[in-house]
């Protein structure tokens, strides 16, 4: 098997090739086709200067499985690369063809196939608000979203994402239960359909597409609590932090969001500025509202304000609160300062904080702290967010190797490998799925180092 | 103020007493009285052979709060000991009238005046089962519920328990947010009704009755899954210790009870003699069904072997899984057995289960191991009700402090005192309020240390 480079056509052979896809509908218009190869990676500058040529040769549009079977089978046959995508709302270009090739849009496979208690299945390109739309009416919600969540596709998610609200009760992605089965096609010379349930699912989730084709996923759902939402500020950033981990830590208190975020990270959020005072420290929470005056307790403890509190019914309307956490507090940083960055980090379990206070302590203003609370492996843990102002790649490295040297875990945003992210490491279950299912490495080409270093 | 001592009044009296009571229900004959003054005590021989001569003079059963409060001013008056009553399922002789008097039956105040997402509103004598069935109307469920649910009320349940099917994932009563709000009658010359909202609600919370008359309660309320119901067996204790400490971690799948019996305890199990092998070491457990996919990876990962396996529907008739796990394990034991006693132990944050290992092998068969795995401030602990061969108090108490040196906190279920029990301390706020809204010391004489101890 050899590795797969660009198919270098011209006009004519990706004619000829668009006509052989018949009724499946295609996108040939360089600035649609520009437009679809990228995603949200322009928030690291590294990737920046990696991805910014890179684009596919063509976007496919399948409407339902047979037409993505049709499409991997045309792709296996000329050996050309294709690189499955959502809504792009990703950060890493885990869609961002590197080889050019067919960009396979799933946006019109987006049914909701059926809802029941606790569990729905839907197909990749269902957009995660418009499936809630469907279970809210049972009393269910998707488990968890990225903050991307009025946009994305569950088959992105699930794809390229690893966790985001509602976390802090779930756990992430990854977790045996947040992923019930899935359906892929292969990129065989003669692409089958292949479902895995149970812990198989594991073979493609998070894969960012490398291994397999979605084209239907069974997800489990939570209870649809009506969710208040609500911004605490406090006196000092550690206070604001505690607070989250004792939130996190509050059995009886039911939570989809807490995001903490040091000043001057607050200063960059328009839309709260008459609520916030300028260099707040603060938390931007989703709390159930059956739980608010008990909730009102636990902030009096902790010297809390309630600066801003909406019922489950005005959230629905106007501004999102959870559009201002996970990454898209970085999105309003960078769009008053386009030189910040991000860091991902995980810091180790320790209900003192005492390595996340010294983080914050030591880098000061260059590192901005932002926490956001999730549930891994049982313990509350926070994640952060750090939004970095950015000098260069060499300073950058040094504040990832300082984070690491002191015992906390850093998911890298600034590459778009991905071992190199999150994981740290190959995964032999993935690699060996694709060695099954893609043996002419044609899918997302580039992204899996396992995949690129095997002998 | 004086200690109160038994009225000592004779029939006459009591005749005088019950008259002034107008249209109040009372119950005077002495087999219903004393019937009214017990609860299951007896599973403790130290407690057995304190409490076996204590019984009400007179069991008052009102319908409404009015006729709590002409009840309470009628003790008041004439300094008669009142002591609240639930179903009697308590295990520490809660209810015990020490000295006499009133006997406050709950039983007839069992309204469900309201049920709305996430919370309900409820009179105290409701049955935790009876409220169960109008709020799983709207798609909701008591958070947590001790193993005698069926019986049970909600006031006895607040009053004098702790936690139970359900901790899983709530905690425990007492923390913030497991109970919104109580009404009570104070014992006052002029008794009032005092609402506590927030974290007022601790203050008469697992207090046993001995501060206030609770009248009205309103709870949170978490979402009705359908509760599957398995028993998994393991090829050794610590395997299937383990098994249930990673599914208590397990954040992606959904649970309510994780119950774990050593041998030979599952052998006093006759309704699962079919389904258990002798000296199993098996996990009884509730899973949502929308899990149970996922659910059983975990299992095949831990070497366990599902025994028997109930829908919701099924479970819905007959044996009720939760009825052999939490204190009805004792029950079924005792009732082969009727020497045999328990502990109650909450082993501290170990995901290796050191303590509980050495324990385990320390006693071996005086001690049986059966554990209760809850949330305590966001972690995931075995709490232990071991059975032990009894032998004589001497030997429990070593037993106790042999557990208590090694570090192992033991809730000693072998005393009636409100603190020498799980609490360990004076609770200050409590001793407050009962100081405040029972002047005279009538609510449950004996039971409040703080309040006997007080200079």
């Amino acid at each position: 098997m050899t590795a797969v480079a660009s198919v270098n056509w011209d006009q004519t052979h990706w004619d000829d090739f668009a006509a052989s896809l018949g009724e499946i509908e295609t996108l040939r218009d360089p600035g649609q086709v520009a437009k679809l190869s990228k995603d949200y990676y322009g928030y690291s500058p590294i990737l920046q200067a990696q991805l910014a040529d890179k684009v596919g040769d063509i976007v496919v549009r399948p409407a339902n499985e047979a037409e993505v079977i049709r499409t991997a089978a045309l792709c296996v046959q000329h050996r050309v690369p294709l690189t499955v995508r959502g809504a792009g709302t990703g950060n890493y270009g885990q869609c961002i063809p590197l080889q050019g090739g067919v960009i396979l849009d799933m946006a019109r496979m987006q049914a909701v196939k059926w809802v029941r208690p606790g569990a729905a299945c839907v197909e990749p390109g269902a957009k995660l608000v418009a499936i809630d739309r469907q279970t809210r009416e049972q009393g269910w919600e998707i488990r968890m979203a990225p903050s991307t969540y009025r946009t994305a596709t569950i088959g992105g998610f699930i794809g390229g994402g690893s966790g985001g609200i509602g976390s802090i009760t779930y756990g992430q992605l990854r977790d045996r239960g947040n992923l019930h089965a899935v359906r892929v096609v292969t990129m065989e010379d003669e692409p089958r359909v292949i479902e895995l349930r149970g812990d198989a699912v594991q073979q493609v989730n998070h894969a960012y597409g490398t291994n397999g084709i979605i084209t239907e996923l069974e997800i489990p759902l939570g209870p649809a609590y009506a969710w208040a939402e609500l911004i605490v500020t406090f006196p000092d950033f550690m206070t604001a932090a505690r607070f989250g981990q004792t939130l996190g830590d509050a059995d009886g208190l039911i939570k989809k969001l807490i995001c903490i975020c040091a000043a001057p990270i607050p200063n960059y959020f328009a839309a709260f500025r008459s609520v916030l005072p300028p260099d707040s420290h603060c938390a931007l929470l989703m709390i159930a509202e059956s739980c608010l005056e008990p909730f009102a307790e636990l902030v009096k403890a902790w010297n809390g304000t309630i600066v801003y509190q909406k019922s489950a019914q005005e959230a629905s309307k106007g501004t999102a609160i959870y559009e201002y956490t996970w990454n898209h507090t970085t999105l309003h940083a960078r769009s008053v300062d386009p030189s910040l960055t991000y860091l991902q980090t995980l810091f180790p379990p320790d209900r003192e904080l005492k390595l996340l206070q010294q983080m914050y302590e030591h880098f000061g203003d260059e590192v901005m702290m932002h926490l956001e609370y999730i549930r891994v492996n049982g313990s509350v843990l926070p994640a952060a967010l750090q939004i970095v102002r950015y000098s260069n790649p060499e300073r950058l490295q040094e504040i990832i190797k300082y984070h690491e040297d002191q015992g906390a875990f850093i998911a890298n945003p600034h590459t778009y490998i991905l071992e190199d992210g999150g994981r740290k490491e190959i995964d032999p279950v993935q690699l060996a799925f694709k060695q099954q299912v893609d043996p002419y490495g044609l899918l997302n080409p580039g992204k899996m180092k396992a995949w690129e270093m095997r002998i």
